[in-house]
């Protein structure tokens, strides 16, 4: 008897045949693939969280803040000062990742029988976070340039009536942010068709040219922003998202989210991170510059850009034999390793140091050296 | 206008009027209502969950393992350990908590139009979680003196072809460990309905006089056995839930885990822990110990108690006035916290420390008194 497989199983039926999610890890010179943060935490910050860990540690027989309360002050501290926009402590919440908290979201609001809206190319895991919560999606309309076509965008929410609507601003992986009048005519068009969530994932927010678009919370209690610690933070191993809204929304996802689901060492580790803030958004600073400086050079050398208000740039365009894929190929074999997202033609790269920059700008022009001769 | 509640908002209607699972949380001398265990972790070991903790967070730009790899193989090798058979590391997966690996379960083998079915009293989260992800639920029946009465058991699987079958070995919040036989007619039966999962929830089994039912997972690929760091290891903070099962079961349930799900810093703590393990399962004796005292005493006292192999005890019967919960306030008026699990006419306590577990059995010895004068 041959050990049976994966399709042995009474898994779901819509899961046959399907991938785990992820980026392929290879272990090359160079990753600019998975928009992580190059510079790691500073030392002072490393020794905060030994801190706050060894004090969590001795009481960790114990279950953690169920509620997350301390730390969802410090970022409603965080959102505060950085926004000017005041949000209070009832109105964030946090969860391992954004990830879980976009599948909280739509465990509450969205899936068996319900619909959730994304503008594609954007975050996959939106899409994949609806089929595993058993929600419907639509794959919504964009510009040829990437931007939201808010026409079609409202044509799409008149017709489809969907439960959800994600915002992804800036966007990923094409990278530009979505202005504040585009969130509202799309939130005002997906209430004209039903009461729904407006869910805008800024998780790249930090790195954008235009403010954030939390200060239009005010008077839409259907509109929630999400956020991490992923990327701004430079903690994308510490696995903390969250998102600030309404507080009847905080209510809300509290009666799916499973019981203590954020450990005390998370808490601990994330409370230790706002405490260096202003030491990590200097680093954002200068991944600001290095991304601008990326937008630039790509340009010099020929390339086309999209737009970019995110720690990545969307390249390209590769038409030639082999497409987007072949490109990543030949830049992989410089020892850099980009992301191939499936968007035809284009591939997206993460702006790391310096030096890691330097290395995939050369690899970039050789192989653009190579196509022209 | 009035500020809007959950009610205004457009949740899932199976969701209105519901409540956020869990247990009160009272500030009170003595609370021995959540099951935790009452040692703290000794000095060492908190010693090394900085050591490592700061090694992790040196690199916690990066994301963390997605595979959980080093932690699954030394999750194995306690297994193997502990009980004698074998575990392989691609036969174990990990997540925050059982609760997730739960939820990851049903995601993958349940959900919306499947059935999942539990053995009623036992832990309520196995109904949440089903309710959570779509899964039909139907609770099954228990003898009288909360047994597991199997030809019922046969009867209710036979009927409604669940996809999932929940057992929980130790039982909670009743106490009693399942035997081996019974594991393996419910299995047959369900596998005989059709294709389906059988989980054996084994939260409480490092405090049960049965061996674990680990070595049934022989020759059966649908059969999960469920485990958790928060009470043998004195971890209840750190969240750690892991499962044991053919590898296929494993492959399956990485198609609707959220990606990079579990933190460095989790994975870090755990496996300090897992180096500690000798002098954990240390205390799991005292506490064993202190467990059949609080039985042995229990019962001295006139109360009845449900036979234990956990680090609780079902005792009562409150039949009186108020029943159960009156009976929880009066002990809770002199300061112990107990928990009132909705069973009628019986309350659970977690075996604490010697002193916690005097207070305790003075307050009911003094009630008992108030009850017969």
């Amino acid at each position: 008897m041959t050990e049976p497989g994966i399709d042995d199983l009474p898994i779901r039926e819509e899961l046959r045949g399907t991938s785990p999610y992820g980026a392929p890890q290879l272990d090359v010179p160079v990753r600019l693939n998975t928009n992580e943060n190059p510079y790691p935490l500073p030392e002072p910050l490393v020794e905060r969280i030994a801190e706050r860990v060894t004090e969590a540690a001795r009481t960790l027989n114990r279950y953690p803040d169920r509620d997350a309360v301390e730390l969802r002050t410090a970022l409603a501290g965080y959102l505060t000062r950085t926004t000017g926009y005041e949000i209070a402590t009832a109105q964030v919440w946090a969860a391992n990742g954004s990830n879980e908290v976009l599948q909280q979201l739509l465990q509450t609001f969205a899936g068996p029988g319900r619909l959730a809206i994304g503008f594609e190319p954007s975050y996959s895991m939106h899409g994949l976070i609806a089929r595993g919560t058993g929600t419907g999606w639509i794959s919504g309309p964009r510009h040829e340039d990437f931007t939201i076509d808010v026409a079609a965008a409202r044509r799409a929410v008149a017709e489809h009536r969907p439960d959800v609507v994600f915002i992804t601003s800036p966007n990923n992986p094409t990278g530009t942010a979505v202005d504040a009048e585009t969130v509202v005519e799309l939130y005002d068009a997906a209430q004209a068709a039903k009461p729904s969530l407006v869910v805008v994932d800024e998780a790249y927010v930090e790195f954008s040219h235009r403010p954030s678009l939390l200060p239009l919370l005010a008077g839409r209690p259907h509109l929630v922003i999400s956020r991490t610690m992923s990327k701004a933070f430079g903690a994308a191993g510490l696995r903390l998202g969250y998102l600030a809204a309404h507080p009847a929304v905080v209510d809300a996802v509290q009666l799916v989210r499973l019981p203590y689901h954020l450990s005390a060492v998370t808490q601990a580790t994330a409370l230790a991170a706002l405490e260096h803030t202003d030491t990590l958004l200097g680093y954002v600073e200068q991944l600001k510059g290095e991304r601008d400086r990326l937008v630039a050079e790509l340009r010099a050398t020929g390339y086309e850009v999209t737009d970019s208000d995110a720690n990545f740039v969307q390249f390209g365009r590769f038409t030639g034999a082999g497409g987007a894929h072949a490109a990543w190929q030949r830049i992989l074999d410089r020892g850099v390793l980009v992301r191939d997202n499936g968007v035809p033609g284009w591939l997206r790269v993460t702006a790391g140091t310096p030096e890691e920059n330097d290395a995939f700008l050369d690899a970039v022009r050789a192989l653009k050296k190579e196509q022209s001769s």
